[in-house]
């Protein structure tokens, strides 16, 4: 049946391929699992922290790749970003509802790891 | 009490501490949320696949950071790998029970994400 509707495939690719390079979930993944992403995320997962307060809690994280890490993850809509206009100004960083949805497996895949290789785990 | 005995802190140091940089823990969670690890242990969630298997099914990773990042997820102890001596050599991955473990968080990460930027998804 030339002429036909086809389905149009090519219009709806890899929405769900988050493997193919194109595909924006796999941006957000790879945001989430970078080298810092997931260090900012677990750090973010009780309270909101200060930018100084972030980067005393993440060990061996520099103030350009913190500054970096966050950008990212604040235009992902995973954390929110509060500036109070002080003399210094002062910046604070929160998880927004996605990123607490995202923080939680990501919490459990640490927790998961720490509890297997704890010298008096049940691994 | 000078001479009393103390509790030896400094030989427990960091144990659930992985934000410090000499953590085995932090090592292993920077294997697995990796820029390969994440789509390595995904792509095995299912069912155990040979090397080009691998390699096809993850856009845009080389044969040479896809060896690299079996290898490290061999050594941690979350993939196995087994060579059936033919000619060539077959060699297939798959997850042991740590990696399943540590998988399924991952995997649920990965839903939440995608589930959440489809353009009919409920975010």
């Amino acid at each position: 049946m030339t002429g036909s509707v086809q389905p149009r495939q090519a219009e709806v690719p890899q929405r769900y391929d988050v493997f193919h390079t194109d595909c924006l979930a796999r941006d957000v993944v790879d945001h989430v699992t970078s080298r810092w992403g997931v260090w900012v995320l677990i750090s973010l997962r009780s309270n909101s922290l200060r930018f100084y307060e972030l980067r005393e809690s993440i060990q061996g994280i520099s103030e350009k790749m913190l500054a970096q890490t966050l950008r990212a993850l604040v235009q992902d809509g995973l954390v929110w970003r509060e500036v109070e206009p002080t003399t210094p100004p002062q910046v604070t960083y929160g998880l927004t509802e996605f990123g607490r949805e995202v923080g939680e497996p990501l919490t459990e895949l640490f927790d998961r790891i720490t509890r297997r290789l704890s010298p008096n785990g049940e691994g």
